[in-house]
């Protein structure tokens, strides 16, 4: 974690993008990816889809990133993967990403710009490899041994963020550090060898992350999320089987009643009503009833969006066809930026 | 260093092999390549060049890397680096690699080979990493902080030796941790995902080191080496300048007269004649008789070498086609196993 001074001065600097974010969209290129592990779910849709559906059509040039290779950190198989990458496009496309606006594309598709790992990689020492606490944060929760990919990965995320010249990256608190790492290649890269990236700044999420349906942080292993291409039955079952409590009254207290209030949190989001409201309107009901409005709240949100996921779930040769278009540009973009850095460098034969 | 048993399993096999070699040249695939950081002197010829050649000629496919990137593990700087690389195709054309039968590459131009660090070094944890004797015995060498890069290095030679299937490597004693890595690599690789990579072996040099003028290690910066691009009076003038003792007598003594031993050792490798035989021919003649005994032997040795290189250095449109055939030749090599390696792991969208 950052300390709290460059935490502060990130925010304020975040504050200042997202204000001029509508006035001078044209100045920024945006760049955000997700792991293909499983489907996105609520919490994707909510705390960054939508976000990114903004920027697009606000004009901010937009790449969204399916980071397989960030799948191998910290596991030893890739399976079900190209499964797993269809169907991110299919979320992606379903929530409003539109591929006229965003270049969709994977991490595995782009030599060029994996090969900036071997000029970035030079820019970075050991200690400061070593020195970032969210790469031990994620290898404590994986369980798994620090592999030379993870403990890596903050530079590759620095390739993906700077092939593109990427200037604003959505991100949590908890990826601040590398930003900072991007930022520092950066300087380093333009210091030795002349100009060619950019300054990149991190875009702060401003809305609070959603809970699960029991309270705790969302996650597909917990059973507490719904997926985005889940069916409105499906979502009806799971939303039956969360855990509530023994109390009728239904009231909004996410430290005591943390499985009601991660319903309430769920229907509020998804009405644009507080969840204080909600609960006072539900009463008695109990969680019966509170149950039945976050069904009705999630399922007639997503109606639209899963219509539109069923209709590309039929057109596979579409989502390809959106990947390969997505691919093919952004190798564009790398080899171009690639030429730069070679001629930057000297490597020019 | 591998311990002794690991080191006398790799001498055996090495010695089977080299055996093999001239039998079954076709079953062989070989890499091998030089830091750019200056011109190639006589420890490259008779160390590693002429060997290259005669497996060459022998018909082993041969595959020789000019490492731009490695220039930048331990330094901040590519300086020169253009320069340093034509030269280098010029001192390879010069010592008789033929391009017709050898692939001659830089690191910089084959994407497709480099993006094979990303699944690579998921194979590898960060203690296997760390636990290299030959990064840090070559970072304290340097006087340079330990990059990113010369961390990870041994993982971009896997890369160099899977992208095109090598399965011999030449390379000196303290090379096998490096050997072992990109085996362990394959290994783990071919078990994961299935068989993509063949096993390596080292072909260990079974000649000893030729020494500098001076008898210590070869090396440009203590000014004690000829280079391959010297012309005869730069030779003659390096070679008399070069430290003696004052005993007149000539005598072969590497311990305890390195200058006379290290002229003796470079006037013998030259003529193929015993450094012994050669001191007693000269007996009395003195460090007068004996420089001019070497400059004639290393004059005369290299003399059709550095006509060819001479004619090279006027036309550097053919040595730049050479290499940008080779860089071809290896990209088709590098996307086709890059296109393996996807397949076997899912990744094909």
């Amino acid at each position: 974690m950052p300390n709290e001074r460059s935490y502060e001065t990130a925010c304020k600097r975040s504050d200042e993008i997202r204000a001029d974010l509508p006035l001078h969209p044209e100045k920024y290129t945006m760049l955000t990816g997700d792991r293909p592990t499983g489907r996105l779910h609520l919490g994707h849709y909510f705390g960054t889809l939508k976000g990114r559906v903004e920027l697009q059509d606000m004009g901010v040039k937009t790449s969204v990133l399916i980071a397989d290779y960030q799948v191998i950190t910290d596991r030893d198989t890739t399976e079900h993967i190209q499964d797993n990458v269809y169907n991110m496009v299919m979320d992606y496309l379903a929530c409003g990403i539109d591929p006229e606006k965003t270049m969709i594309y994977t991490h595995s598709a782009v030599p060029a710009a994996n090969q900036l790992m071997l000029p970035f990689l030079s820019l970075v020492s050991e200690a400061e490899l070593q020195r970032n606490p969210t790469v031990k944060a994620e290898m404590e929760a994986s369980g798994h041994e620090l592999t030379g990919l993870l403990l890596t990965y903050p530079v590759h995320q620095a390739c993906d963020i700077l092939f593109c010249k990427g200037n604003v990256v959505p991100v949590g608190r908890d990826q601040l550090p590398h930003i900072e790492l991007t930022r520092l290649i950066a300087r380093k890269f333009n210091n030795r060898y002349g100009k060619v990236f950019p300054e990149v700044d991190a875009l702060l999420s401003d809305t609070p992350l959603l809970p699960g349906l029991d309270g705790r942080k969302m996650s597909k292993s917990y059973g507490n999320a719904i997926s985005i291409s889940m069916t409105a039955e499906e979502t009806a079952k799971r939303i039956k089987k969360s855990q509530t409590d023994s109390e009728r009254m239904i009231t909004f207290d996410p430290e005591g009643r943390p499985g009601v209030s991660g319903l309430l949190s769920t229907a509020a989001i998804c009405t644009g009503r507080a969840p204080e409201e909600i609960a006072e309107e539900i009463g008695m009901g109990g969680s019966g009833q509170l149950k039945k409005y976050v069904t009705e709240a999630v399922n007639s949100y997503f109606e639209p969006i899963r219509e539109r996921r069923h209709a590309f779930e039929q057109d596979l040769d579409y989502v390809k066809d959106v990947l390969h278009e997505g691919n093919r540009r952004a190798n564009e973009i790398a080899e171009a930026t690639l030429a730069e850095v070679r001629e930057a460098m000297g490597m020019v034969y």
